[in-house]
């Protein structure tokens, strides 16, 4: 037997064909494509027939591949019925769990999981997902839910349920960089998590459900949020370098810094930081990027000597807020996208499928006699 | 970096006080106990007492966790809603699964992690768990669903609401004993997707569901249903040897026999076949135990040698079928039972937690241009 790694660091527990990541050096490809060709020419409804077909797309596929998306944009009655009688407290993405969860209810076929089923609920799942965050975002705000344009973009769409008006240019096409820049990433915890549950041949809404969950930690997806509450703490630029320097002598944890797998620079931090910068500027928003930057500076200068660069949060924050998006809707922003990367990771996983069944090194004591009640 | 493991088959991923799994001699011990001992001698409720603390209570302690456990029979009244409000044609699984999710959505603070809450929220969903499934089953028959009865155990009380009546004394028993062998099982899939779940502190929703969701799975606790369909296959006790000879030279999978950890017989299947033998008897239902007997004598004639005997979920077919439960609710009976067992396992990843985080090895091609669409 194997020795105890905690957290499973450096095991090779999958194998896949669609992102390549060098942490050292900072690359991240999809399918062999750097992801800031990706970002800069493609948008998120090519890049998901990329990751899931493994090459980008003839203009007849990509326009059956987003007609195809458009027509799932409507949720079922009895899942538009169900987000609507949602508490108004719930968090967001405990609703996107929960109603992911339920399309299985409603799907009479719901564990077909041959390559074309399961392709299939991937893409009615990624079709519906944005109506249920969007209605339930509307519901909680008291105001009437939108129904879908399915002339619109993923990202244009998404937006227009969300504020009830179609989005800028600008606006949109950031959105679609993000969803982009947050399609896929290897072995993270939230694709680990849906290849382990489809390994027993479960269902693809068991598997993207256990994802959402996963993603909503704050070691995870949920430190996004994280970055954005960090960045409302600083009153202001001039306060920054008191702040973080306070909070690295108090061995505080910087949000939206380090990576288990980078040990450079996040190359869709790269992306992003450009992306936060136009967008500050088109808003109104300059000192919440100028924040920002300056922490960068900080940290750069204090800690990069320890591998210790931004990660992909960091400049995801400015750039939803400057989006005009909810703190609770960093993250399920993220699992939009990442809902292209998962699915994908389901389709590798059930093609060549063997059981995730580790084992547990097992540390009490053994060979215990039952002592009856009245002994204890 | 390391090899890529499928199924990270002898992969340490945990440590665990709780049980201990000794394949090749067929011994599973719960903090030290044999399974035996509990099954002759414990309760559930003594079980979860003892999986959760690492030693067994005393008259006072039981009485308190008991008492505790009892005063959460109820769904509150919004999932009491909800759950009468699924698609009949619905499978109990995801109905289960998306249940425990929306506990979540009704939760004021759902994301408390520490010690005491997270025990808390498992205790309400153990609590909770057993009439989320009898008011499905109620409900789809068309029936009314039955309130909880706070006197009755975790097992009569189970079963009193599914059937409306008070369960005998030998099928409350035998139920409980199902439930005392079921409850926790070393780094099984769906536990091990629990604590890859909430490893990135998430939430004990999150990683509770995403246990369901993997415990469906015809790998994992989809299998006893697969038995008592092959059961059902096999029109007498005569043509099982035919029946089963068939099977073998066709290499079709013998539903509840083999184990990746077992080399032995598990020696849950052992208790489960006494149980089910007394069961089959007190129910008429001997031809099918006989059945089972028969096709487990030709597996050992046939495969023993290469170390397949039957797993837990080879006896229990024939027990839940003679306590009256349809083949569908047999493996939420294994949920019900496990959520013991993952909820264990997830206060264990709490307490110094490392995020699950392998890699992926990439085997797509690198450095690819993005071509523009009219070129492709």
């Amino acid at each position: 037997m194997s020795e105890f790694v905690k957290g499973l660091e450096g095991i090779v527990a999958a194998q896949t064909e669609m992102s390549y990541i060098n942490g050292e050096k900072g690359v991240l490809e999809y399918v062999g494509i750097p992801i800031g060709e990706l970002s800069a020419h493609s948008t998120f409804e090519e890049t998901v027939f990329l990751l899931w077909n493994r090459r980008l797309p003839t203009k007849g596929e990509l326009a059956e591949f987003t007609g195809n998306l458009r027509d799932r944009y409507s949720m079922p009655d009895g899942i538009a019925s169900r987000v609507t009688s949602v508490p108004k407290t719930a968090e967001p993405m405990h609703v996107l769990r929960t109603m992911i969860s339920a399309l299985g209810m409603h799907d009479t076929d719901p564990n077909a999981n041959d390559a074309d089923n399961a392709r299939a609920k991937c893409l009615n799942i990624l079709g519906q997902a944005p109506a249920m965050v969007a209605a339930f975002d509307r519901h909680r705000r008291g105001l009437p839910v939108i129904e879908p344009d399915t002339s619109l973009t993923f990202a244009e769409n998404f937006l227009y349920m969300l504020n009830g008006e179609k989005p800028t240019e600008t606006m949109a096409r950031a959105f679609d960089i993000c969803m982009i820049l947050h399609a896929d990433h290897g072995l993270n915890n939230s694709t680990f998590a849906a290849r382990v549950v489809i390994s027993t041949l479960s269902d693809v809404y068991s598997a993207l459900t256990a994802a959402v969950g996963s993603l909503r930690g704050p070691l995870h997806g949920g430190a996004n949020e994280g970055v954005m509450k960090m960045l409302n703490e600083v009153p202001s630029v001039d306060a920054v370098e008191d702040h973080v320097m306070g909070m690295l002598k108090r061995k505080d944890k910087i949000m939206g810094f380090g990576h288990r797998v980078y040990k450079a620079k996040d190359p869709r931090a790269k992306d992003l930081q450009g992306l936060a910068e136009q967008l500050a500027k088109d808003t109104g928003n300059e000192d919440l990027f100028a924040k920002s930057h300056a922490i960068e500076k900080i940290m750069e200068r204090e800690v990069a000597a320890k591998g210790i660069y931004p990660n992909v949060d960091f400049y995801s924050a400015t750039t939803y807020h400057c989006i005009g998006l909810q703190l609770d809707l960093f993250t399920p922003m993220f699992a939009l996208s990442r809902l292209a990367g998962w699915s994908g990771h389901i389709l590798e996983q059930l093609d060549g499928n063997r059981l995730f069944r580790p084992t547990a090194d097992y540390i009490g004591p053994h060979a215990v006699a039952y002592t009856p009640i009245e002994k204890r």
